[in-house]
């Protein structure tokens, strides 16, 4: 995987200078937008799907960069918003942290990321560009409405479960392989073939998000997620492990409100003992396997290679 | 004025059964959307502005009620994420009115509206028409942003003033009216005219729609745009009227923080009392007279005497 780290250590310089010049762009309120851009950091790995899928496919427009750049902004977009509903979430008993920015400047910021986002694709001319990217805004607010519907819902299905990362995880992800497609000018079949490998990735790189949160790889304490009332496939895994009468009563205390550190430590600890996240990996591995298949539908080349690398990583990165 | 009256509630029906049609269409999230823009009432004059521009411009495409429908759905989610700042204000210490959705809900609800919206207007295929929309909500963010940062400042300047109404009302009016002349065919001259017509209209409208909050012509308490901090022309006047002392001392306490409604009201009364509120108005007729400028380039028709009646509506309405 030394080959994915160069590579992508190579592309973020150019990502990232994308990323300034048009977050530095008029009006000035974009000025604001800069500044929370490129304080937020990331991987860019959006952008770098788009530049591969793209190049995948024969394409050498620099013009990547740009599609690359608004579906990052786009994902900095509905991060900003994601933080405004946490926060809202703060205010009901948590502490505050990290208020970096008032809420209006946090909402307000959103928005201006998101039109510019879109702009910047519009003024390619081609309604696919332009379709995708604001069918991919829509469907993951939509997906990020189905995960606030079904907080503390013991009772979801795995189906439900799916719908919800489908719609706030994997379009955006699979936007940003077909927009690289689109502009490589394949025809409609190949564009098809990168859109949906990149909403399996994405599904994928949730399932895996979502068991890491019961490991403690990560340094924080493990189990955010199940104090928030997230229903992942681990949690749903633990509840049906549980006898009757226990479920009945985790599933009570679960449907109450926010669990003590305590309680999601024990859930954490009873997860990792039976293995439970991973067999939530497996379930990430075979959608793993699907973006396997689509990528085969391309010819082989130095991308398609750091693609199949992307795969593993996203499997086997334990944070 | 009896024309207009009985063409915009002629018009009304179809605008709201646009509206609902596009408001229900799936994905799911877009159901709570739906519900949220229906009941948000309003007079559809965006919509009405997109109709009548097409239509003096020999446009008889039915689509101009979806042109129409996203340029209020744009409004509204605006609307929304205005809602969401303004309980922001309103947790430190004024009283919590109107409380009808979670805050997640109404930024979420704004964010798939955007979307939706922008996803219409691509679907024409037109780029013309997707970026005056999106530059349109660019611009208008940008207004909200901007006013925010001149908020309990009483020492910007009328340019100051007019750049933010600019963005934050008058360039999403301007759109109304420029998708329609795109959808006409109009050639590039005549789309620049309806632009600026919609610009210069958009303008008047903040101006007097600020100078009517100094009256009490609406039956609420007047003053709510001082005591929130809100500089207007009125109140530049007003303290550009005062005494040096008086002036310092006026400044001092509006920075301080939310007057108290008796400040307000001593605020409205001199500036009713010395007709501040009708110097305004002038400021209004000069750039309603602009507009009437950029209207007459376009041939006579019962539609282009409609937009007439618009111009005088909106200097001489009085809530």
């Amino acid at each position: 995987m030394q080959e994915l780290k160069r590579a992508l250590e190579q592309e973020q310089p150019r990502i990232n200078a994308a990323l300034a010049r048009h977050a530095a762009e008029p009006p000035a309120g974009s000025q604001a937008v800069a500044r929370l851009v490129l304080a937020s950091g990331g991987k860019r790995l959006r952008p770098f799907l788009t530049l591969l899928t793209g190049r995948i496919l024969g394409c050498r427009d620099e013009r990547l960069y740009t599609l690359g750049a608004a579906v990052e902004l786009l994902h900095a977009a509905t991060l900003l918003h994601d933080d405004i509903l946490d926060r809202a979430e703060t205010r009901r008993g948590r502490p505050a942290a990290h208020l970096l920015f008032a809420p209006a400047t946090v909402i307000l910021a959103g928005d201006a990321m998101l039109a510019k986002a879109l702009l910047m694709v519009s003024a390619f001319g081609d309604p696919r560009l332009t379709g995708c990217i604001s069918e991919a805004v829509m469907r993951t607010v939509d997906g990020e409405i189905a995960e606030f519907d079904i907080l503390r819902n013991p009772d979801i299905s795995h189906q439900d479960y799916l719908a919800v990362i489908t719609g706030k995880t994997a379009w955006m992800l699979r936007a940003s392989c077909e927009l690289g497609a689109v502009l490589s000018g394949a025809d409609a079949s190949l564009i098809a073939a990168a859109a949906d490998f990149g909403l399996e990735l994405g599904i994928a790189f949730q399932i895996v998000d979502d068991a890491l949160d019961f490991s403690s790889g990560t340094g924080k304490p493990r189990g955010g997620d199940v104090r928030e009332g997230k229903v992942t496939p681990p949690l749903l895994s633990y509840i049906a492990s549980l006898a009757p009468d226990e479920a009945k009563a985790f599933r009570e205390r679960f449907r109450q409100g926010p669990l003590a550190e305590a309680e999601a430590e024990a859930v954490c600890a009873a997860v990792c003992k039976q293995r439970l996240d991973l067999r939530a990996k497996e379930l990430a591995a075979s959608h793993l396997a699907s973006a396997a298949l689509f990528l085969k539908r391309f010819p082989p080349s130095e991308e398609r290679a750091l693609m199949e690398q992307i795969l593993e990583y996203i499997l086997t990165r334990s944070h």
